[in-house]
């Protein structure tokens, strides 16, 4: 599962083989299987999860039992909880695998040690982190003035992928829609087509 | 308003008097009047913005002629239009003065030599990166799983100054709930108190 992250990480960086050598020594590799926890609320975050194979959910229960869903996570590309994971808090979210997956992990330290060593590492993170960026805020944007229709046609438009291998209450909860507005724009869409 | 800015930036890393000087050389200051933009929908942004006095708003307008508020940015924050700056795409966002305000402005390219020539400023930039980029999820979060009456209460406490400062609409409209049911909370809560 390690060479699936080398060939996204040499697609985004331009590495030398010492540098992917040290990536590599730095790295771990765990199975996860459906329905396992890579994190629990309350944990502290140990690391920054690349997802390799498979599909992960990060999500956040409230105190009356709802589920918040913040993000999936497919193949190729990583997740964690920042917060915890930099500022050794507990982590107020949970981050579940959907299906049976792989993933590499890098501890903080580990993580510090590569930006230290290895520039070109260190700006391809950079790109990332204001593309992240730049996606939650778009998130918002979507969160506070897109219909319930427009967000559900914007999920399905920029996750075609996800859409179909997760149940739809999931797309719901991170759309922020209820499952009955959902199942109601679907019934919808599919007597117009 | 310049030393606003010295004031706050040395207040977040460790500069020597030759860094500060560099960093100054590269940066420009401007007023705004109130009402008046930093940068208006479709227009290509051409600075990160730093506010030293005063207030803006970022807000995006739907074309049914709603806005929708981005983010308030108060005295001693930053604030730009990511996408825009560093894909020189066209901005989804204007960005006005809600007060008369004082602003320091950095290009990209002075962004750029400021982070190459001096590290501790460039590790500052990562530090509140990972932290701006904290704040964005629990606000997706907060829009995701807060009634209306818990966000109302969140932006009382975390931004009491800036409540104090902008029309009621603009916090409806950055908290993506409708003025009527705003005005009906503060009612509430003012026959509590």
């Amino acid at each position: 599962m390690y060479e699936q992250f080398e060939a996204y990480i040499t697609s985004q960086a331009t590495l030398t083989q010492d540098e992917l050598r040290m990536i590599r020594s730095l790295a771990s590799t765990r199975r996860v299987r459906k329905r396992h926890f890579l994190l629990r609320e309350g944990e502290i975050c140990q690391h920054k999860i690349f997802v390799a194979k498979g599909l992960l959910r990060s999500y956040h229960v409230r105190e009356d039992g709802s589920e918040h869903i913040m993000r999936f996570s497919p193949e190729n590309t990583w997740t964690t909880e920042h917060d915890s994971l930099f500022s050794q808090i507990p982590s107020r979210i949970h981050i579940e695998a959907l299906e049976d997956s792989e993933v590499v992990l890098f501890t903080r330290e580990s993580l510090e040690k590569i930006h230290f060593a290895i520039p070109e590492f260190k700006a391809y993170i950079d790109r990332f982190l204001t593309s992240t960026l730049s996606q939650t805020y778009e998130r918002i944007m979507m969160n506070l003035s897109y219909s319930s229709e427009e967000k559900y046609q914007d999920f399905i438009t920029t996750f075609p992928d996800v859409f179909n291998r997760v149940p739809l209450h999931m797309v719901a909860s991170y759309l922020g829609v209820s499952r009955e507005t959902l199942s109601r724009i679907r019934h919808a869409q599919a007597q117009k087509e």
